[in-house]
């Protein structure tokens, strides 16, 4: 891979923005790269946590501007788009590109592995919201940050109008979003953006430790059916939609070998060593039916 | 009741979790008499609030282990069960359990009656996330607490998937789910889990005052509404959904004696004295359909 | 217009509630005035940001007590309504009348343009619930504030039910509504309902301020865009909602003239001076229909 680094070591994968030179500028290929970085951290039961970081002294400047302009220029030039240099959507179905950061966000949604983001310096644009996606973000305390979409006479993206105000309030995601301005780490902390600052020779480590304690704490199949169960019912519109998910993975992991290691290792006040892997054992607990003890939804008592 | 006390006093009952001599651990019969518990006050027009708390210096430790290895075990060997000692989801409608901890925070959750949770000791694993669907949480000071179902092999249960990201922080969330990390009543406190800290000894008080203050003030007819409307619109995905049940509910309630007194004794500066009754005069705002002027919604102007 | 006052001044446009001597309290006239101003905000290029506040020392008492006992007198004995002097919601279509904070808030939450809610003085019942579809709410440091429906016997309005949970902690809005106490600007900035306390005298200019920011530096179809992305992405239920949404935006900005002007005066290190107007450029992105490369949604990686 040429603009992603990927290393395993001790059941950890950090994956690195790897274009220094261009402040790790977020090109097609980046894109390209992070999803492949992304699926082997999934195939790969030895991965257990997953640190995303910059190479140098940025973590990611935004979309790279001449790949930009590539793109927009074959957006307009498509054989595909209407007759004209500009399309506007009018209810049609319009050829169209995919916006490339939405689509890293959304694999790192369906991530299997926790994500950290280590923001080892500026995060701006998609180098930001590129981000939102991960479990926990950690940053540098001399790092400068900004959605700044409005000032380029753009929009949101990667998906970021879902997610930036579930993770920082709606008035404050609105007032950074709605003014494009940049901003420090010590806003980002104060808002909830980012879980702590750290100076930036330590936020690779304050980012491997929080892996580490997963890694070496939990059961990778519960990790991965937690981490599911909370990203995805931060769109349920009903508790009872977690209920429904919750039991069906408790029936079925409740008698696993993890849960006996688990209970076991906790009786005998020993650390526990979890053997059921996410590759096999990682059930399908998305995709049921309810059942009818389920359906009587609505109204009154469950 | 076996595990469960329950005291109707000066319009307040208080439900005590009553297994000191097991850290008042979760069993089948608790859960049972939870359910029993939150009927009766919501069928008592007496009741205008409710303190959830547990005997002893524990709230709840969690699970009680022994009963939660016969609950696995009659899983395992249930004849509705697949053949073999460990079934899969596989799409297929299965025979299951119901996770009690979840049946009775949908039972909170569709409370008539606010619930406020005295957290007097430590509350771990189900003794944790069955005070989520608690209107307030107030916390000893020396309570440990903890989401600790990653380290024992097993997942978020009790609703706690979507009802956690939605009292705290979704980082803050995911870091206590993935981690499984015991934390202290500050850390808590901290991120917003529970609304004030106190010394054991006053925690009953803490909790009991603000119930007071309900009880005292609010009537109890726009309290049960309030608090539904509050949670349920929780998941409502357009703000047009909370516009037609609100409008519903102040065409019935804007006429009701309870409107008279209220702004009557407001203008006259005296305390009011509600007469409505939730068992008879409580609308069922929640069941109706959608009317014509409503349909309108997706785009433009209402 | 009687009871509202608008003025538009460089680019922002002032929304004065204006019957001082009544402590700007709600009427059904101030209602249809306040949708009038709001149509036209959104129907002048000239706006780019608006302002809300009251004349005098307050900013809006709530309802207007008179004008409510006509109201719900108008209800009791609406010609529409079932027989008898109270009706009540038993599953049938019945007739009502429209909860007018409702109409207002969804109004604005439909706006193209950012509001910066000028919280003067006091904001009680509707006057504080309708701030709460505002952008941005900053407040005057003497300013006692109220969810307090349910002293008087009446329930949330105005969305409220709605919007309150999603711009503070679940608990905090559970404890002001339940309760219906009075609280102090001091409380409302702890838990983040407004963003900033001020001296009455500077409030205006505080709000204009923000207001100034977003006028000078964003693009105005790049705001209205952004602002109804988040808004409307609060109550989607899955991440790839807002993917399909900011990718036609994308695909129809990235080749706008604002596109070319913003990433250009980026580069040349100067202001950008945005020519596409909202009347004209906004391209409606939310009405589209999926196309077929995102339909794959549920499971596993996009």
């Amino acid at each position: 891979m040429a603009h992603v680094r990927v290393e395993v070591a001790d059941h950890i994968a950090t994956i690195t923005l790897d274009r220094p030179e261009a402040l790790n500028a977020f090109t097609d290929e980046m894109e390209s790269e992070l999803m492949t970085a992304l699926d082997r951290c999934d195939a790969d039961d030895d991965v257990r946590a997953v640190v995303l970081t910059g190479a140098g002294r940025a973590f990611c400047a935004g979309m790279d501007l001449s790949d930009a302009d590539a793109t927009f220029e074959s957006w307009r030039t498509s054989d595909r788009a209407p007759s004209g240099s500009q399309y506007r959507v009018e209810g049609q179905r319009l050829p169209f590109r995919r916006d490339g950061g939405g689509r890293v966000v959304l694999r790192m949604f369906a991530s299997d592995k926790p994500i950290i983001a280590a923001i080892n310096g500026a995060a701006v644009g998609v180098g930001l919201t590129m981000t939102l996606a991960a479990d926990i973000r950690v940053c540098a305390d001399h790092a400068t940050l900004g959605f700044v979409f409005n000032r380029r006479g753009l929009v949101p993206e990667s998906c970021s109008s879902w997610f930036l105000p579930r993770l920082v309030p709606m008035s404050t995601a609105l007032e950074w979003v709605l003014t494009g301005r940049l901003f420090d780490a010590h806003e980002a902390l104060r808002h909830g953006l980012v879980r702590s600052l750290h100076p930036a020779a330590e936020i690779l480590d304050a980012a491997l430790g929080l892996a580490r304690e997963i890694a070496d704490n939990a059961a990778p199949v519960s990790v991965a059916l937690a981490r599911q169960l909370l990203w995805r019912m931060l769109g349920a519109d009903h508790p009872m939609v977690a209920h429904e998910i919750e039991t069906h993975a408790l029936n079925v992991r409740g008698v696993s070998a993890d849960a006996i290691e688990g209970i076991g290792s906790f009786l005998d006040h020993r650390a526990p060593r979890f053997a059921d892997r996410v590759s096999v054992d990682l059930p399908a607990v998305f995709d049921h039916r309810p059942v009818e003890e389920f359906v009587a939804r609505p109204g009154g008592a469950p």
